[in-house]
């Protein structure tokens, strides 16, 4: 295979809403196809409680382990918003009332007095970087490789969709082949194919009663003729008649 | 408070499909609610690739730090199927095929041959239960506190409901209440509150442009009276006229 531009990522869901199933998370699902989408490769999502030993400890080790890690949630003015906090505590920095963010927060006010929880929310880890864009309405923060975004769906999808265009490795090259044989029928032939293609991405997925058919197969690589060799190579081992249509 | 029987959940979603965005995870939200339903408290989700390694550690690290823990995906008869193998690394045990499971396998063929990927299906970490239950058509494999469930969604609800009355602890007592007011003008309300209500699972959910409400209040302890007094102080505490509706 030719040498290809890698980036991958982990996302660290922070919210007991969603643990307690009063809510579905929709950031995670959103994200994982935009990062798809630029080439980065999403390693790890998880859901955690609003708990300020938890978050530091898999904020550092999502940091430690990934390029890139995107927190979700706990970043408003209530005592439940820890993110901030348990990032600093991750990365081992001090907590600091950012004054570009202060005056910023001052600003939406018209003179209005602010109180404490409002400028909770111009804290940051100590040394984070702001990251400004004409669309936003509030920077977003970024400390080391960790971008702290918002819980809330649609400012959650407005800040990455801001940020996108750092993200850039050598996009995944995806054909899919649907087929009416029984999973465990064909299994061989995948292996077969993986035996010749060591590298190649294959999945496997069974639907039940769908009448169109029984397994959808998805092969990716980044390399986009390798992929098509081992396809082709699939097709030809697979029994004829069997692939209701292909797709990529 | 009272003393409350608790019991605590972690969930393992194996999937390569889902970090790469080609499906959205719905079995984690369903289990979520599930499991509150029933008292038990969900205290970490992850989704993780469809690698050895990562299952068996990730596995292992929620079978030593929760009460129970259910997989996800992974079970087939294809090559990326390995989560069997990983639940058996993470309790360093070997895999065995099953002759129950073997049996029931090849009953469905009704003498047509069995090969190698399909009785793949009949394997378990050695010693595992198999838990049977006349609604589903093939039992759940169960190792220690990991409950083996499947992947495809339908299959994984039947199978966790024929599970269901396995799982009780108390009940949460959940009490909701929707404001128009800002959610930095509450904050110190609801850290009162906190003062002193401190068991107090208190959750503050800000909504962006909804007429009729600004952030959604929720109060929860698997004490009845302690939640209701908790909820009888905020509501003392919070301007005139600022509560829309409430729940519970």
């Amino acid at each position: 295979m030719q040498a290809v531009r890698e980036l991958d990522a982990g996302i660290v869901i922070i919210g007991n809403e969603i643990l307690s199933g009063k809510t579905v998370d929709s950031n995670s699902p959103f994200l994982a196809k935009e990062l798809r989408q630029v080439g980065v490769t999403l390693k790890r999502v998880i859901v955690i409680p609003d708990e300020l030993d938890v978050i530091a400890a898999t904020v550092r080790d999502f940091h430690q382990r990934f390029d890139v890690v995107f927190t979700s949630g706990g970043i408003g003015p209530t005592h439940d918003d820890i993110t901030i906090e348990g990032v600093a505590r991750a990365l081992q920095r001090k907590v600091v009332r950012h004054p570009v963010l202060e005056e910023k927060l001052r600003g939406y006010l018209n003179g209005r007095p602010a109180n404490d929880a409002y400028l909770k929310m111009a804290d940051t880890p100590e040394g984070a970087e702001l990251i400004a864009d004409g669309k936003i309405r509030f920077p977003t923060i970024k400390a080391e490789n960790i971008y702290i975004l918002p819980g809330i769906p649609d400012i959650f999808r407005q800040k990455f969709l801001a940020l996108k265009s750092r993200f850039s490795a050598d996009p995944y090259h995806l054909k899919v082949l649907y087929t009416r044989e029984y999973e465990s029928r064909i299994a061989v032939f995948l292996n077969e194919t993986l035996g010749e293609f060591p590298d190649l991405l294959l999945g496997s997925y069974p639907k039940n009663n769908d009448p169109e058919y029984r397994v959808k197969i998805t092969l990716e690589s980044k390399d986009q003729s390798y992929v098509d060799r081992a396809f082709t190579h699939l097709l030809s081992l697979l029994p004829q008649g069997c692939v209701v249509k292909t797709e990529g």
